[in-house]
């Protein structure tokens, strides 16, 4: 375990439902673990909420986070809840401003994992640059939750120029994804089936919303969509816009771009990487005349340094996902159908 | 059972792991149960978040509700999610506008009853006139949960005239409590125990924020605080207030309202109904010139007309709430020690 902060001592080991209770013990807990660590002055308040000023155009998004494990390479539940909601709020065209955070805990989660996932919260609230403002603790029984749960919701600002709307995607537009896929997916699967992959493959949990504004700042309403392929993976998410739009998306397998370890997990595992779930990878749907000068802005990025071209809408095939495969045969592929990766965000 | 509207027909009987996958069961369960039902214009959107236009000063509350069991006299965790964050809001000094909803559920979760809750957090939306926006669901396996949890988030608009703050509490201030207390926890106590009590005790869970509004709207700052006394009871709350100000608080327990079915249960228990759950209750700290004026204003109104002065902030007693008993005697309140009433909400 890799701590930035020593664990505070305290006179109980594992999280007990009194800490629930709303009375002394919810208190010292949330005073010494939580309050302390994720410090700003609407938290210190602690109202019933937080008061805060904005005006304008806003985006609130929220998810409620269950993965299993809670812990796994490259990340944990803190850090993926943070990341997930701040990158929700990107995907609308907002830059995240400020999080509620809630926490669903079972009787008996050692004081010192709550510790390690605050850890995590704390570095990536302060790497998306956000402010927890708000928030919320509850114990439920051993049997009656699993560790540890955790709602994020968020407040971003709306981009000036964002324009981000399906109805706007049309024929010829270009479907770009930022970086390569299926690290998340495998990352859980490696540890969930105790497998050992070639090559240790860690969550992409990170936070897109920086990298979404300059692209706004540069390309503005050529931007017609962003969406982050997380649960369902981006076959899910591509069917799921061209339903909306109404409009066909054509895709080519060779396009794909996909690490080789991960590869190897998902030939293993028999999964389909279009279906596994990314944490730190967008879609986004650009106008024709800018996707290479797009394509070309995302890969001088770290964040986005493996982005590629997977296809483009089309006139044809309306309200459907079409891949071509390397072998140049063609499929309609469909939404995640049933449970491939249960609780994996 | 009490159902607005027929269930839809659906072939499923029982939520399943593959409805929270992110892919067509998903959709499927999301589409017949909730979007439908919950109906707006940025829910319909089906974006990762909900983009609102709004200015000023804002409220953010967040609250998980893990109540066990889920349906309890006079209401169940869907209406219980709805007003116990439009409440958060209104003791902000803010009028609720825009909600999330995010569910957690246990696999095997009946669709009847998953259906029922839906129906009653319609209904709570709309008596609370509130929209849900954004929403999310997970599903996970049995025994990992336990059949439903609720995490709703919500945004509220400040009261123009709201000078809501704890620093402002100063001694001669009286605290009014908004209606008889107890009713809540000792309703859900009922069902956990299989108690049957002389007469029925309903949860008097209620959105508060139309009657805060109008106390701010008469008046403005001689209202010092809003709080609700929800899990750890009046006494909880009001000793966090002592603590957080630095004065103390004076209380007599003959000024208590209780209802006299709520009183036997709690003897019969052993439950001080000081510590016992609310969430149709405020606690409000007002200016000792407006106090009775104050009392009298919300003695007329429908949701608090058994409204009371249960005392008074002093410079006695620092930091401390001491209550007098009805035989004189003096003791110094504290919060709730350990789970008293576990999961109450």
């Amino acid at each position: 375990m890799h701590l930035q902060c020593p664990i505070p001592k305290t006179d109980f080991d594992v999280i007990t439902l009194g800490h629930g209770s709303g009375g002394q013990l919810t208190s010292r807990l949330l005073d010494t673990f939580v309050i302390n660590q994720l410090s700003n002055p609407e938290l210190e308040k602690r109202l019933d909420g937080a008061i805060l000023q904005l005006d304008g155009n806003l985006a609130f998004s929220t998810d409620s986070y269950v993965v299993s494990p809670i812990f796994f390479p490259g990340g944990n539940i803190g850090d993926l809840a943070i990341n997930g909601t701040v990158n929700d709020l990107a995907m609308c065209g907002a830059l995240p401003k400020y999080l509620s955070l809630s926490f669903i805990i079972e009787e008996g989660l050692p004081v010192s994992e709550f510790w390690e996932v605050i850890q995590s919260i704390k570095q990536a609230a302060s790497k998306a640059n956000i402010s927890i403002v708000t928030g919320d603790t509850k114990v439920v029984e051993k049997g009656k939750g699993d560790k540890l749960f955790i709602n994020t919701s968020g407040i971003g600002r709306l981009h000036p120029k964002a324009q981000i709307d399906v109805n706007r995607v049309s024929a010829g537009d270009v479907i770009i994804v930022s970086n390569k896929i299926a690290h998340h997916g495998m990352a859980i699967m490696s540890v969930r089936e105790g497998l050992i992959f070639e090559s240790n493959i860690l969550t992409d949990s990170k936070p897109l919303a920086h990298v979404c504004m300059s692209c706004l700042d540069k390309f503005g309403d050529s931007i017609k969509l962003f969406r982050d392929p997380t649960r369902g993976g981006v076959a899910t998410t591509l069917t799921e816009i061209a339903e909306s739009c109404g409009k066909g998306i054509f895709i080519q397998e060779k396009n794909i771009s996909l690490d080789p370890s991960v590869e190897g997990a998902c030939e293993m595992l028999g999964l389909d990487p279009l279906y596994v779930a990314n944490e730190g990878v967008f879609i986004v749907i650009v106008d024709a005349l800018k996707a290479n000068e797009f394509l070309e802005f995302l890969s001088q990025k770290e964040e986005t340094s493996f982005a590629f071209k997977l296809g483009e809408v089309t006139d044809s095939y309306e309200g459907k996902v079409i891949l071509e495969s390397k072998m140049k045969g063609k499929r309609v592929l469909t939404k995640l159908i049933g449970d491939q990766l249960p609780r994996i965000c």
